[in-house]
């Protein structure tokens, strides 16, 4: 395992401090002492990926689709070692890391599929029509273009598939990017291994020096440096909403702006409406709150509802069964902290109610699952309890009536995903609501729990602010490639200097948009 | 002609403050005071929105594309009316204005085919596989919705084109946003006769009251209230680079920052090559340069060139034929002044040579067409002559070799445009140069001129910043509309409660991306 970082395919280690990986489930240390980047460090790794983008760029689609295919391939080589490492670093068990690791590889393959078949680019050529009054018009032909060195910050509770080689990684070199990673500090050494496999694949398939760096220390230091490096031209993040605003500011008052994509999180609501109230909707929606100890952006932590003894039944039944669930290792000592601390707030307020009977006994890193309920009014009066808890929490509100539920939906801040339990024959009467939802959330769920998120090209992974930084775009499925890729339009150019994808003869087969048609002639 | 406000379909003028129409060719007031919108118009205009954006969203794609016909209608309808006031309040002959109207009009009915078509929304379908291990999938259908109020900030250059009914405010009505516009002060009048057919057309299109208001009034008071306000979930912008950034800041720094569009000009490089120093070049250039007073975003105001006899020739020939152009009113004093001012400052450089006989006894608000060079390695010691003058202003730089004229190039912030004068074999010799501008700019044009921005589909007007605050997007063109609506997905949903366009029978008929093939089945 290199314990160095990775500045391009050159290791080095010139720091005296370093980040150490830790089992939450024993809270011992694990081997390797992953030294943090220093300045000069993180100019190297700046510079090597700014000059590697002058080549990856001009590489064909078919030779970055195969860089991307190799990472996938070199990640698998490294066999049990990563799972064994990813599971030690971040508690989870080896079917969940076996899972991740099989989503990391699908997703690598899809941005090498995607780019392979070249549609993606979003060929658009209007042709040249010189009989045209008052003026000719001219031949002006559009394509999607790379944008330079990309930033990624690696969320900690995706060790896999949103870190080191993740859906960011992966998007960013498929638009043609060079790319600088921040290893998240909770699982530096599956960071550093992943990290190899990558460079293993850059060298395999001809990849300049500096296409990939990897670079381990804090957010305040190496991030913020990175963030704020003018050779960088965009960045991707997934994580709080406090440290993503941070970052988020930072690249907004650079004297050259860049887009940052930061996913924060949300309480992604749940609506169970009175036809679902009943035994499936609980077993689902108990599982999904507990589902890796909670830990996902998609945890459903506020589920609102109509007050009545069938919600009170279903409380009942909600409660019992995540009682039945066993305390489960958080990812890091000071999530859990955190969590613990947010459970203690909780108990306090005396509107919250604790529904399950929380025994704290639990181990040392390991959390139990909580479901409070609250009045409407109360929550109205209370809407800071709207904000994430990151854990296996939940708070059930009880709306006196579906005036007050809409009145709560209103209040929300934008959210990643939005659901409705419930009948078909229930959105006539409840139009409103799920109409309120529509306008908060990027996914809108029926039937369904938000976790889960699917990778495909329809999947929108984003949301209203500050569910995401922007709405526009998503992390996950293939249209998070558009996050970093620029239209570029060529005006009247000789059509063997244009890039293939605008050719004339089309010798990449793919769909165009000519003079209004979608046409692969 | 309607002096007060639109609040929706509210005319009010409570404040005292008011702006008045200037003729720049004589400085005499034009009739009509614009009362300045105060806090409580603002916030009328702003309830309205948000209140009639609900009613707007869900209007249909058919009904959204009358109220965009109906609204170039009634623009035409305005007739001799608008064409006097107009060329009255800008400077701007009758001809271009002409020109103008029939481009706006034209825009409006473009976007109103877009959305007709339908197709332009992406729509997404991965459908569910129930046998799918390890868990089966789920359907997933994503499409662009609306974002919400939008507010958008008039260009003075374009007092038609990218003014009230611009080709902002038809990318945000087609996206099935609200709009209010901030008027510019410097066509107060044409603002209220195209704000006042905008509304005629709401009514007639039985659109909600407040799916569009225009607010008269200084960017410091009206504009950056509007910018402010948690309402507002967008907005676009085109002009100067100091504006744009305010507001572009003001937008980032909001509890919940929104998209902000600033198109904000640029020097619009234009390499001519050695084969290319020669008089049909002179005279594009000559005639792109001075075009509307000099007065585009994609005038060209610096020219990199080899030095040698050859070009010292094309200088003479150029500054003759800019000699030959009559002087030509600027859109307003404060303009002019600041153009004057900047001619001033070039004339005090000691390594600037003026080239052109620049009489300077131009009428008041005239301006005299002038062009400067310089020596490369002078101009390389002064890279603050590379921020846009705005006017028909442009400097030639000498270069001594290609080395000299890349590092020019390295050092130019992004540009809208990048054009280059030669010969098809010269590609080969300048691969390094033309590869600098790439990069830099959101257009390429080869042996035509920057100015004259086609409107279509495969339009890019946008740069990396400052030409834009985000190259991600264009502000010309249909994919303008792209900077107001973002993606959501609806996972198992009921088929008919899903948009028309996401549902299974396909009843628009338009094309989508299906399991990953495109089709309109």
């Amino acid at each position: 395992m290199i314990e160095d970082n990775l500045l391009g395919f050159y290791e080095s280690g010139k720091g005296d401090q370093f980040t150490q990986g830790v089992d939450p489930a024993t809270g011992k240390l694990l081997f390797g002492k992953f030294k943090n980047a220093i300045s000069s460090e993180v100019d190297e790794a700046l510079k090597r990926s700014a000059e590697a983008f002058e080549i990856y760029r001009k590489k064909s689609a078919n030779e970055k689709a195969k860089f991307l295919y190799t990472i996938a391939d070199q990640i698998e080589e490294i066999g049990e070692t990563l799972i064994e490492r990813c599971c030690a670093e971040s508690g989870l068990a080896s079917a969940r890391i076996t899972g991740e690791r099989g989503r990391t590889t699908s997703q690598l393959r899809m941005f090498a599929d995607l780019i392979e078949d070249g549609s993606w680019v979003e060929a658009t050529i209007e042709r040249a029509d010189a009989d045209r009054s008052p003026i000719p018009k001219p031949d002006i032909r559009r394509i999607l273009t790379p944008m330079g060195p990309v930033v990624i910050f690696a969320a900690s509770n995706f060790p896999l598939a949103f870190s080191t080689a993740g859906g960011d990684t992966a998007s960013a070199l498929a638009g043609g990017n060079t790319v600088i990673v921040k290893a998240h500090s909770a699982h530096p050494g599956t960071s550093a291994l992943v990290g190899e496999a990558i460079n293993k694949a850059a060298i395999k398939c001809n990849m300049p020096d500096g296409v990939f760096s990897l670079l381990h220390g804090s957010g305040k230091d190496v991030g913020q440096r990175l963030i704020k490096d003018k050779r960088v031209k965009a960045a991707g993040f997934t994580g709080s909403e406090k440290a993503g605003r941070i970052l988020y500011d930072l690249a907004n008052q650079r004297e050259e702006p860049i887009p940052f994509f930061a996913e924060m999180g949300s309480v992604n609501p749940v609506l169970v409406l009175p036809s679902a109230l009943n035994s499936d909707t609980a077993e689902m929606l108990s599982s999904s709150i507990t589902l890796g100890s909670g830990q996902f952006c998609t945890n459903p932590g506020l589920i609102l509802s109509i007050a009545g003894n069938a919600l009170e039944d279903f409380i009942g039944e909600l409660s019992q069964r995540l009682s039945r669930i066993d305390p489960q290792v958080m990812l890091t000592e000071k999530i859990c902290k955190s969590y613990n601390d947010m459970k203690s707030l909780s108990s306090a307020n005396q509107h919250l109610k604790n529904e399950t009977e929380s025994i704290d006994t639990a181990q040392k890193n390991y959390a139990t699952p909580v479901l409070l309920s609250i009045e409407g009014k109360d929550f109205l009066n209370n809407l800071n309890l709207s904000n994430e808890v990151f854990g296996p929490y939940s708070i059930i509100v009880k709306c006196k009536d579906k005036d007050q539920l809409n009145e709560i939906l209103a209040n929300l801040k934008g959210q990643l995903t939005g659901t409705v339990f419930g009948a078909s024959q229930d959105f006539e009467d409840f139009t409103q609501l799920i109409d309120q939802l529509e306008k908060r959330v990027g996914r809108l769920i029926f039937n369904g729990v938000p976790t889960g998120v699917e990778v495909c090209a329809s999947m929108q992974h984003g949301g209203p602010y500050p569910a995401s930084s922007d709405s526009r775009f998503t992390s996950v499925g293939t249209m998070a490639i558009k996050r970093f890729v620029r239209p570029i339009a060529f005006q009247s150019w000789p059509d063997e200097q244009l890039p293939h994808e605008l050719q004339d003869s089309n010798p990449l087969n793919i769909w165009r948009l000519i003079d209004g048609k979608w046409t692969k002639d």
